[in-house]
């Protein structure tokens, strides 16, 4: 299993940022979910992480809220304040939502924050329409939240982003059949899978606070880069990961044969680890932890792990150049450094 | 099977108010189909009828326009030029469009417009995909194509439409298994499940024409009105219809056991018939062919063809009457009196 890396100071620093965003976007989300129709509204909550099943109010894990974090950061660091950016932040939040619960149904996923899918407990029906009512919901809180001048260019790019997420998950699925990928189809990938919803939340957070266009362009080029780096960490996390910090089932990916980025790299590196690995991804015998516990040793040895990590941090770098000069924050900073050395 | 009951040259008009819309919409939305990656792209051509499953260009059977004919039509009527209202017009057919690919899947329908279903050729995650998809396209085309003053208003109303299309879905399919539901309970369903929609459709169509907040609210009731009034006849040709005009099977609704308007006011007659209709519901034995047309001689002969002609032929009524007095258009009172007519 892997530890945290980064000093415990900096991750405390980067809790406090993420536990604010929370706060403050809370009452938006609460407002938006609460327009929902029953059975759809407790529905939402059981997803968000506010209720049970039956709607019994309860605190449950809930998402990191990263992309709202960025948005109201970014809007901060651009001088702006971060009450204008909160319907923007909402909004973010809640189209990861959606594709949080699309995908979990696409992917069969049985887990997320330590408790059944959406699609595990309602069936698919309902997870298709919690899913395309949030999608609604986001572009709602936009377009009524925000100033009048600002809604069609956030609107645009939410919606392009949410376009952009969905080729990216079509990639994704297409990926898990195709033993020829490489890196570079992985990473064009992931750019719409994770990174094209961050480059959109860090816009957002620009365009709320009268960046100048090339600033919210930079801005965006800052959020994917860093998104492509947390999807590189979440595949770290997907193989070497700890249920109790993920809410996921130890050794997910590998026993789905997902490739992972660190999957793809041992898979091409050619030596004796990778022809094992790629049997075992060949084989169709079930999965066992003894199996699992083998192919994260072969991975690992073919140099997964260490290629994954080095890629991260390169992603981070990437990122953080990408931030314009006159873009000076501390915060920013904190988050970068935490998407790279997170373990949930 | 029914038979068209408008006179011929009513039709015809309509017919040519419809094809005008669906000309004038092409070119933005093959502009926004366009946007969509491979093989997404090429999905979205064959499900509105451009393509082939292969891609290839060949024109099929697209669907009527009604909802974008609403939006221009309603636009003149106002006093505007039908250009401004194209955006508004091309994103109502894509947000129509994303509601059929996605409740196909939900319904396990296998054939529109006489084609497999998107979800039979492709399989169910790429349909939830395409239907995602064409939501943020929806949403992408109203927020870029408008002017920007527009824009915050038509993209909330979109939005507020399209959260309560899936709250209509929900009912819809929650209405299947509950043999209690009435008139009043299928109505409220069918005011989110189409109405709200084709008053979305009508209330952009003002908007873009620079009407004032009562007419378009007006516009709204109408387009909501007539919507139901559709609802009805679809359900009247959901069991009456002739496969050829609507491309669908013959008997569908009630070889499903669907409890449309039809189908709830017989079961609710009180009669012998609605007594030997509700035992062939209740019964799990296969419908053949023999079953379903008996079934339909049953709804029939318990007064449900009747009453449900009759609540259309209501609700068409209750739509002219919404319209402003100060909103007169032939060609509104031709689509609607098609509305009613229609057998396709």
């Amino acid at each position: 299993m892997i530890n945290a890396h980064a000093p415990a100071v900096a991750d405390d620093r980067a809790d406090k940022i993420l536990s604010r965003a929370r706060t403050l976007c809370q009452p938006q989300l609460k407002i938006a979910v609460g327009a929902l129709s029953e059975p759809l509204q407790r529905i939402a909550g059981y997803h968000i992480g506010w209720c049970d099943e039956d709607g019994t109010a309860r605190s449950h894990r809930s998402g990191k809220a990263l992309r709202a974090a960025l948005t109201l950061c970014v809007c901060q660091a651009c001088g702006g304040s971060p009450t204008v950016a909160l319907p923007a932040a909402a909004a973010v939040e809640l189209i990861h939502n959606f594709t949080l619960v699309h995908d979990d149904l696409m992917d069969t996923d049985e887990t997320r924050r330590g408790r059944p899918t959406v699609w595990r407990v309602w069936g698919a029906d309902d997870a298709i329409l919690l899913g395309d009512a949030l999608h609604a919901l986001a572009i709602s809180v936009l377009a009524t939240g925000l100033p009048g001048g600002l809604v069609p260019e956030a609107v645009s790019r939410l919606a392009a982003a949410s376009a952009e997420l969905c080729r990216g998950q079509h990639e994704d699925l297409a990926l898990e059949t195709d033993a020829s990928a490489g890196v570079e189809e992985y990473l064009q990938m992931v750019m719409g899978k994770t990174g094209a919803l961050m480059g959109c939340a860090c816009a957002l957070g620009g365009l709320c606070a009268g960046a100048d266009e090339p600033t919210v362009a930079a801005l965006d080029a800052y959020g994917r880069e860093l998104g492509v780096a947390f999807q590189f960490v979440d595949d770290i996390i997907g193989i070497w990961g700890d249920t109790a910090a993920t809410g996921k089932p130890v050794g997910n990916d590998l026993a789905r044969h997902k490739r992972s980025l660190p999957v793809i790299i041992a898979l091409r590196s050619g030596g004796s680890a990778a022809a094992e690995l790629a049997e075992i991804y060949r084989s169709p015998e079930p999965m066992t932890t003894a199996r699992i516990d083998r192919a994260r040793t072969l991975v690992e040895a073919a140099g997964g792990l260490a290629a994954a990590r080095a890629h991260a941090a390169r992603q981070a770098r990437k990122a953080l150049a990408a931030l314009p000069s006159h873009v000076v924050s501390t915060d920013l900073e904190i988050l970068t450094d935490a998407v790279t050395h997170r373990v949930r």
